[in-house]
């Protein structure tokens, strides 16, 4: 592994998971200490970004993210900026030849994916967008069950992301509830999560029919303010989906999942198995063979919650019997996207990755206005 | 309560368990024996009657049901009958002056079903359709929290009813499969008890967009046939529903749901609180109470297992702190509809009730033809 | 099968759950009505004989049971007494030659159960406790596996029996608080199920540690009463047991579990696997099979709920994908002794697997005084 | 905060825990990179603590950890070694001034905690245990429930501590198997973890009856090797504890609990509610209130899952509503003896505590030989 320099820019709580993250990876690998190395951190103000930086234990804290992008042991970006700051910090950063791992959703839409997409492909740069989720231990051996054929030919698939964040209607406004800053709602902020998780398993979107609700319609514009505005997103987005090959499933995202802490589901049902997870439960994947017996009393058919819990392929973490956690997830798409630059090999998710992603998100909105299932090419996917 | 005498027109699997059901009401409700009783059965031949009533201890065992509907002590018949059957009986049974017990689905579709809300209303007789999952302890209490509040403002429900019945591709064709002698698939099968959960708890709903698919397009004619036909019925309905009152919802209704024994969830999510149920799981109601404290360390909030299991309002069942089971359930559903009938009182559910489930799965059919929202009024309901 | 008349000796809670299982048999078995047929009920006085017997919807309700004993259509009795009652019961049975169903625990110590034993090998009378919880699908799921060597070499063993029925110091004495009429506490009521669900699975005891505890001290002596008597059963009751062969396992009963409704669970671990149980989850048996493949993210271990549900071998229940319930598992205790019966085959449990629970928690109960471990060839076990 | 510099002595699987949690503690806590530094590594060779020293990015890597007690910049060592070696180290950082932070359990025995604790005290120097599942959030606030009267009069109480790691007979020996640097095994290993939950929730302990038993007797000296020895430490141990109150509790602990990947379990039963916990599904605290209304169908009692998950009191973790992980709760533990030292305040769990566990073990084992009750004063505890 070559030794790499990374600048966060961003540092709110995101940022945060992502430079502990960062500060783990050696010892979950088996790497030396500097294998990687928080060059600087960029925030909006001076101030933050000498907090930050102390925080970190990095040396630059700054407020000009270009300076980060001219430093020459840079390899690679960390963008954990509100959605509607990453175009053109990607596209800034490819042009200063950087890589870049930049948070999810990838864009405020298609259109502005599409330009960092070309932008990225321009300048030859890697990239990787953190659907974290991906990297969960559970996740990665569904992945290799689908891929030997553990489900047969696929029914349906189910992904569920509640959350139960914005119940309260006294809570404020703030950038997730704006459309100009966050470029979407639950749909975008938690959709993404879910429909990436889908795409990974099981492949590339055709279709859509969505229906986009917003529950509560407007907010305080601050914490116990009399003042009120409307809410301009999206609070729950449900969804028919099929792949391009047809196959049916749906999608259920909400921020009023009341008493869901962070449920974050997929299911998939097939011929020869099913198997089914959940984030908040994150030790296990649940596996159903189909081919096991099935007598009246003498059967073995069940689902099974399979022990994936820390288990990483080739890891050296010294706790792969204990519940990783949200950080660890973290830490594994973060080591792969190093092991990609490190040994010039692609990257994934990558940027084409989060603009098909951006097009189901565009398909659905576009569905929930029209009222009618919506392709993918429809929007620029 | 009044001695009442059924007449058991049907006597299939579930014309089994409803005559099971009958025979434990007395220990259930701390009753003579005499309460209830089968007056007789009436199937398609006269040997499987004369086995029927061999089994049930009755005297009559007929392959005539008007039979039946002659007979004096006959108080009301329990049609459990194939659905392309139940419109001939219910219309004889109300010219008969019988009151009516039928199972679900009403009808094979809303025109059928419209005709038997005539004719029982020209009658005067009660009529109750068996949604038994109603009656379930956990969903009665769920309907008891839900009027006394405990939800709040209604942000959204979900409701799932998978089983995994045919995921085996050779399984033969049967009435089940059949749009000429079922009316549906999953959707009439399944469905139209998860659709009636919602209704129960929620309301009335308004309008539908549903997705429905045929996922195994044909199979044998029989067990072991090389001879296909094809399949005319949904295997798997997706549905986005609003409520009259436009509160937004799902469902998600299949056979092929590999692994699902029996998965009826219902699922409601408020600003005051949350509830689920599956009846897989019937021994709980769970709750979430979004009054309770949240705090960083200090909170009480978090889903409770309210312990139903069989507490019965003003039973006298002496497994009141065991698992019930699935009988039990269509016993309370019958021994409502007998209480209506003795005290003269409305029974409920009763096929207006009925009509409504109907007119939503109507309305989810043309909406999967058509790609498009359709509301109930347009399909007479 | 031939056809059976039973006398009911004894009608209170469990009385009523027999004769609800007796109604039953003939629909989950598929056999005529009067295959089994109630001839009477005996109570304690005519009052409520009377009563018994129009529930029941028999002829002879009676405050004599030796009425019952004496009747030639009577095969076989059910004794559902108190245990203070069952020696005199039995006993008077055997002479009239009667075959013997009898509720658990068999007796209230080991002499009387030897004298049970002797009674009834003497008159040549089949005999059965009713340890029903044997008879749930997942139990004789266990019992197939473990039989066929699934668990492989048995490293230990658990049984919890937790219900939280006493957790109320207000709730007055009853004959289950009373030594003199229920021979012990939750050892006995509780704790003889679960002992008989390991002795089944895994086979004789040879020594118990135990200690008992009675953990409200004295009880009102009627509702509301502010006179107090001591209680002098146990409460909780824990043990440390090891089989004949030295296979060492625990026990833990209790009636102040609070929370728990009705927590009856058994594991077993061994060196092939392992499986658990708990009959408030009872559509499931759980099993994890150590040969499967353990690798670090590629392996396929993990628990497996199997869905044992309402699976019983050749049963023709309409219900088999269904949740069964309590009354069920009672139903398949019943037919199986009627089996024995009809055609002349051992029955299981007997009296002298009754006797050895019987011995194991009198060897507790020693243990338990003395504080050492006692082996159950001291109480004559 | 007082920046603090930490050595770390051993660096096993465990101590590379502790090294990224001390990496992790600035970004929970909202401190200073520099407020936690490890100064340097000791392990047995000059090899392996180079290796350490750079995974760790520390100066010093070294042999001989009195280099690294010697150091003026080192306020506290944190002992990661075999359980035999505690002591030497432990002694000599005592009279080096250094505080000190050690792995459970404490010592080989009593007499050698009892040294330690001499030691530790005559030196004034600060100390804690490493029990962090204590510091798990769920246990954060089963404390606080308990301490606020939540339980009421404690019933009983259950600990298990199950792991399937031995259940390979080929799997070799190793100090964990050797009684000479272990001093115990399962008891040892697991079991001082989950009889210090109960200490810490429930308090002292005054008298043990236990049974230890080696269920695989012998095993391979090396991996694949075909010479055998015994194994001198017990695999699993059961135990029955009475509280110095008297309240009577037990325990089961076991290497051999084929199936289970980390199940730490506690339960806690009393007259006004319970709760339990699993260390396996470490996001929430299950708590059941006995004050909640119980009707026959209206009531509200059951168990509710609190959502602790990552809420630290008083943290500013950016990741507090997902899934901490194992190694939050060692750099909880790590922070809390960091503000002890800091703000020189009583640390807990000290090596007092740690001696009484020490006994607790001490008593089981003595028990366990002569199969009797033994009290804590009798080993010294």
């Amino acid at each position: 592994m070559k030794k790499l320099g990374v600048a966060l820019i961003g540092y709110g709580g995101i940022g945060r998971v992502h430079a502990i993250a960062y500060r783990n990876i050696p010892f979950h690998y088996g790497l030396p200490a500097d294998s990687i190395r928080i060059v600087g951190v960029a925030t909006s103000n001076p101030d933050s970004a000498q907090k930050a930086a102390a925080e970190i234990g990095c040396e630059i804290g700054t407020a000009d993210y270009r300076e980060l992008l001219a430093h020459p042991e840079v390899d690679f970006i960390d963008c954990c900026l509100p959605n509607n700051l990453h175009e053109a910090v990607v596209i800034a950063a490819a042009q200063a030849g950087k890589h870049i791992y930049c948070e999810k959703p990838l864009a405020m839409n298609v259109a502005e994916a599409q330009r960092m997409v070309e932008a990225v492909e321009q300048a030859g740069v890697k990239t990787q967008v953190t659907f974290n989720v991906r990297f969960y231990p559970a996740m990665q051996r569904a992945k290799q069950l689908i891929d030997d054929g553990f489900i047969g030919r696929v029914f349906s698939y189910r992904g569920r992301y509640y959350r139960s964040s914005y119940i309260d209607a006294s809570k404020p406004l703030s950038w997730r509830l704006s459309r100009a800053v966050s470029g979407g709602g639950a749909l975008f902020d938690l959709g993404s999560h879910i429909l990436d998780l889908a795409y990974y398993l099981l492949g590339e979107f055709g279709s859509v029919q969505a229906t986009l609700d917003t529950l509560i319609k407007e907010r305080p514009v601050a914490a116990g303010s009399s003042e009120m505005q409307p809410v301009d997103v999206d609070d729950i987005a449900l969804m028919h989906t099929r792949l391009k090959d047809g196959t049916l499933g749906l999608f259920e995202i909400s921020r009023m999942g009341t008493g869901a802490t962070n449920d974050c589901i997929i299911e998939v049902f097939g011929d020869k198995g099913a198997l089914r997870f959940n984030a908040a439960d994150m030790n296990w994947l649940e596996v159903y063979d189909a081919r096991d017996p099935e007598k009246p009393l003498g059967g073995m058919r069940g689902f099974r919650k399979i022990e994936t819990i820390g288990r990483y392929d080739g890891a050296k973490s010294p706790d792969w019997s204990h519940t990783p956690g949200f950080i660890r997830s973290h830490a594994e798409c973060q080591y792969q996207f190093m092991k990609a630059i490190s040994h010039d090999k692609p990257a994934a998710p990558n940027f084409t990755d989060g603009l098909h992603i951006q097009a189901v998100m565009e398909a659905a909105e576009r569905s929930s206005e029209q009222g009618r299932w919506v392709k993918l090419s429809e929007v620029g996917g």
